[in-house]
């Protein structure tokens, strides 16, 4: 009988067991199986998916990195070495197990830098955004925030040439145009003009948007999605939807609630 | 009668007349007046303020920027082209009229980019972090998240030589070990190893630690501060008591609350 | 052409033109159409429904109130002078307008008693618990507490006659036991013992509990919902259903998130 | 060496050891040393405390309803059989110990009604409240709602005789007149009409006021507090000043924040 499964673990996330070995501390136990696994975001991997009985899920936190980027590494357009991954994320994301940090009293009213350096998603980012032979840097930092469930990662990265926001349009449309759980969010007024996780609360929206800075060559690129969705088992169910033959989107179409 | 005074305004915050056009959008009114003020920081310009009347209140995200990178800025140790500046900040920050975007309904659980690019503290960053003829260029980036007071600036920076962490605690013990409102806090293990505005609530205190990046040569600084106090009125009253001869400290000893 | 709506406002709620005028502190502009409306509680008035054309939307906290109390009210089982209504609001049901009260910084870390009497809600509750010619008097204070949907009415009603928890599950079960839309919600232990709204957010959910007072005749009864779909627009579809003979819980079947 | 304390536990605060096993399911393991303790609330025990060692710490919950009720039920003004105290307490109440319905995924955006009835603290209110030879029955439920620090009660009381507006301000005026920690709080107009625990966190007042149902013979008083202050540390602190002689504001004289 030919099982097939999606792993909600990070286990077989990495590619090298060396680098599963840096980021985790620990030999990989098992690096035998780790070629049959398909790294678990679609939008990267779907016609691999398609032939595959293994996914590993992916990490919430590298999920709204890679979807933030993805365009922009793949054509080239960064600077690899200054990449910034600045995420905010809510209480959900640290797992249910009662510990004091995560106690509401000491969890309210935070903005909390809890791994500003060499947090372990970092290794999947660098991974599924290495194209062309040069794999990024990425200079990732999450901080916890006052909310249950959400992340907004904002991507500040440097154009190697000079691009114009319509020029970046064309790119984001060409990788997610037919996407459908990757928005292009970009509204010229309102309250809502760039991606928030409160709009997306219990959806499998990815949420992406951008910003040409005047002032230099930066561009920040935010996303935003619900960490126990598309960040967690909304993606997964993606995923088995694909391996299994099923309609995508099967079991995935809640839009949401407002306000929330 | 000689007048003394702090402007809490924004009008005389930036020394050069262009800058203010490029920032503000319209042509300084009153350009001759702005050489009698002294830029609001008093750990970048005690001397220059005991000497001074007219003091200009620097603004709140500006404040927690500049006293994280001031040390460093000035000794030349970072990449000058790659500042990034990622900001947190609380509804207080956002002023007391009522407008739609500041409802609670409309601002709790937001994790929400209101200003991705090209905003007017940024020029006042790239003023005071000016060195050695070296304008940097700053991206900065502020988020309104779910929080009353507070701000947390998450600073990520390229270091131009190769610096222990022991090496970057000297350069921020050389600037700022006699301060009395700030604090370089690095703490091994609990909850609160770095700066966290949840501690700051109600105290003049700008409290900045740092961590560096063992996968780059990045370096992530981080700055929490109470946008009313050290952010504004604080600073204000720290300043007037300098300007006036006064204990520096008069009316600024509250200590904090936790938890908050 | 027959027309069918259900009116979100308050106009005609009230059955009686006075206690409009007590309640609102104007004349009623319409009295002669009062009677063609049905009072939107579907649990209360569903065969009136059936045949109705107009029906008066309930309010939000008045719905709550009512569906926590009619049981006990319509047996003739509590004292009817010594009705007490507590109820806690979340901000979402002030309304879209911006005013000072509803700023996040005002909004936020409250717990506010803003209209502890008199708050027009009584009049409705007064008239629908109403029965054997025995009109309650309803002490009822309305609280604003951190929350964006969600209503808690904590009832406090003491006993007529010497009441088992048993007795009342038969009581509540001969009322609710073929509702779908209200669940009779009391657990031994784990967290959600009793019926709270952060279960409830978007769901046309009213869920009712309760607990028997050993120290005295009191029987506290608590009911859950969201203001925004029970507590209006869900119980507005649910009434519309009703009167257009669409299965009663057709676009309503949203089941809920957890945690949120 | 004559020692003095304050107890902040709750072991002496009943003093009818028959009451302590009621409440708190065992027999008082020594009882012999309860007639040498003062229950800890200035506002009704100074002139005991003055003479004594040993003061037992009040409750949080149980001094917020006190002293909102104390005047009236020393005056004999309400029916004892029907007293209603619903409170709504911050997450800071729980105890620093780490448990899962205090994490902050399931403790945010809760209105949760976690002990309906027989909380021990009912315990102190009903020998506190008992003037008269009238020991007064309490119905009391306390909520935990989204805040960390502060406690609003609000108590629906009958009142046994026609009494205006004007006469209840004269009895509390009559017994808080000269406090300096009850604060009688009761605006016409603003955002904060009525006592609010946001206005207190950090102080050691207790804010009461009160408003008159127009609708039948119900009194709602309200009060706040922080509970971690006059609900705990503060007014141990109070205590402490006056069995030791000191000034009893001594240490007690921060004025709070806003907003927070």
């Amino acid at each position: 009988m030919l099982r097939k499964f999606v792993d909600l673990s990070a286990d077989f996330r990495l590619k090298n067991p060396k680098e599963y070995e840096k980021w985790y501390g620990h030999k990989h136990e098992c690096p035998e199986l780790i070629e049959k696994f398909v790294y678990g975001i679609p939008e990267l991997h779907r016609e691999e998916m398609k032939k595959a009985n293994y996914i590993s899920g992916a990490g919430c936190l590298a999920t709204s990195a890679i979807l933030a980027l993805y365009p922009l590494a793949k054509e080239g357009l960064i600077e690899t070495e200054h990449i910034v991954v600045d995420s905010k994320v809510g209480s959900s994301a640290s797992g249910s197990k009662a510990d004091l940090a995560d106690m509401h009293a000491e969890r309210a009213n935070v903005v909390r830098a809890y791994k500003p350096s060499f947090h372990r998603h970092t290794g999947e980012m660098e991974q599924e955004l290495n194209f062309n032979g040069n794999r990024p840097v990425i200079s990732f930092s999450p901080h916890a925030v006052d909310l249950v469930r959400g992340i907004l990662s904002t991507c500040h990265v440097f154009l190697n040439k000079n691009l114009t926001e319509k020029d970046i349009w064309q790119v984001y449309r060409k990788y997610y145009s037919g996407e459908p759980f990757v928005r292009i969010v970009k509204e010229k007024d309102g309250i809502y003009r760039y991606p928030e996780p409160k709009l997306l609360t219990g959806t499998n929206y990815c949420d992406v948007g951008f910003e040409r800075d005047e002032n230099s060559n930066r561009l920040v690129v935010m996303s935003a999605l619900d960490n126990l969705m598309k960040g967690a088992s909304g993606q997964a169910v993606q995923a088995m939807n694909i391996i299994s033959g099923f309609k995508e989107t099967e079991g995935l179409e809640f839009f949401g609630l407002h306000p929330i």
